[in-house]
């Protein structure tokens, strides 16, 4: 039996991030995908060009008839555009009885923005203590610890600072560093580096996207966290190393890279 | 080079039917999935209890982005819920340079009515002169050609008006006669019989959708429509065999279903 999955998240139509590469890296990882849309975007590789915000209650009746019917064995949040939606989201996810990754998304690879500036307080009080991971890259670790991350010792003071927030385990994403790609899992008080070599591509739309969800497959079929966080984050790295080329700006990973099996799983969770 | 295959379509949170089975479809099937979001429901397997029809401006804006950056090798379009959208993307449907599969869904399985009542003469005059092929099932049929349909004879006749209507080819459903599930495909002039031992389960949430995606997927690759045909239907004959029973109602089918590989492709199409 597959697990089941749930992204709540933004639409990308050109299909390389949001819940369109979610449902994907899903299905990529043997997890049965749910997908509740909390915003539209009109965008492509070269450009978001707009952004449209759903009514929040639209989006907690969504997440309501989901949750209720086929309850998911893990979930993650990605763009989730107002302060209003972060509360809805927020208000039932303390009550959510599977882990919760979330990716604090705050502003597109093009710049545009996909979580109101007003909407970070709300963020940090209300979903952030719901995360069992949270995944910020380093200016969202910077806007979240309200820390200047520059190197890797302040990638752990970020990390440190965003657990005293609230989330449970902090995975602080270096990639745009010098030097090698390393990120950063703080877990159970202790701070583990992930390292590999630096990928030269401007293929990376939907990176962030795509690593959170694979790492919520991951969960969903009972991997240990850090496993999950180690194979997701070599699935990526082989998506973009693979990237087919599509588009004319900033394209999309393959999701077509093989996939790790999952590692250690306790004997009472579901199969893949 | 995996292919790449857009959906216009409908959202379905529970993951079952909409853009986000059509996506797995896709991806089950080996192509880079693209879905513009045409309207919004509030569903699981037992009900849907909202539909919010987009503004058919920013279905075109979302069209747009996706084909100018990321042009696909074929596109489907399934619920569409206004005269209004169907017009917007018939208007651009015209100059689709790939094949469109039109699925033509007017009401969910549950009876939530997805193409405005009003919509059916605008679908019939707009879009379905731009159906490489189109996909409906008997009470779809019938309301396409006029004509009660009630037995093969009937689909024959159903599928030889549509096709004067203008689709191009026609592939009648005839999953809700008695006896073994018949469907008959006009193409050419002729009438091909497709005939499957019936299969009684109420984990049906979500056929026709993957059965059209999983049709254009294959035409993305390259596949002959008779094939493509042949083989989704295949497909969704064995996911339905293989429903994991998720939810209380009518449940999705099993799109990690085996998938055949893709025949006779053309030396100078994409590959798998």
């Amino acid at each position: 039996m597959n697990p089941v999955a749930l992204t709540i998240a933004g639409s990308d139509p050109s299909g390389g991030a949001g819940l369109q590469a979610d449902l994907k890296a899903f299905h990529a990882h043997g997890a049965y995908g749910e997908a509740v849309v909390t915003l539209l975007t009109v965008q492509n590789t070269r450009s978001v060009s707009a952004v449209e915000v759903l009514d929040p209650a639209f989006v907690l009746r969504q997440i309501d008839a989901v949750i209720d019917d086929i309850p998911p064995h893990a979930a993650k949040t990605g763009a989730l555009g107002s302060a209003a939606v972060i509360e809805a989201v927020a208000s039932r996810a303390r009550s959510f009885a599977f882990p919760l990754v979330v990716d604090p998304v705050m502003v597109s690879k093009h710049g545009a923005p996909l979580m109101a500036d007003d909407a970070v307080d709300t963020f940090v009080r209300s979903l952030l203590p719901c995360a069992h991971l949270v995944t910020p890259n380093l200016a969202e670790a910077s806007r979240l610890a309200r820390i200047e991350v520059r190197d890797a010792d302040g990638m752990e003071r970020a990390a440190r600072a965003i657990a005293a927030l609230g989330a449970r385990h902090v995975l602080v994403k270096g990639g745009h560093l010098d030097g090698d790609a390393m990120d950063l899992l703080w877990s159970d008080g202790r701070a583990t580096c992930l390292r590999a070599a630096r990928i030269a591509s401007t293929h990376t739309h939907g990176t962030g996207c795509v690593l959170s969800a694979s790492i919520t497959a991951r969960l969903a079929h009972g991997e240990p966290l850090v496993d999950a966080v180690a194979e997701a984050k070599r699935f990526v790295r082989t998506a973009i190393e693979r990237a087919p080329g599509l588009g004319g700006g900033c394209g999309p990973i393959d999701l077509f890279a093989p996939v790790s099996p999952v590692r250690d799983r306790p004997a009472n969770t579901p199969r893949s």
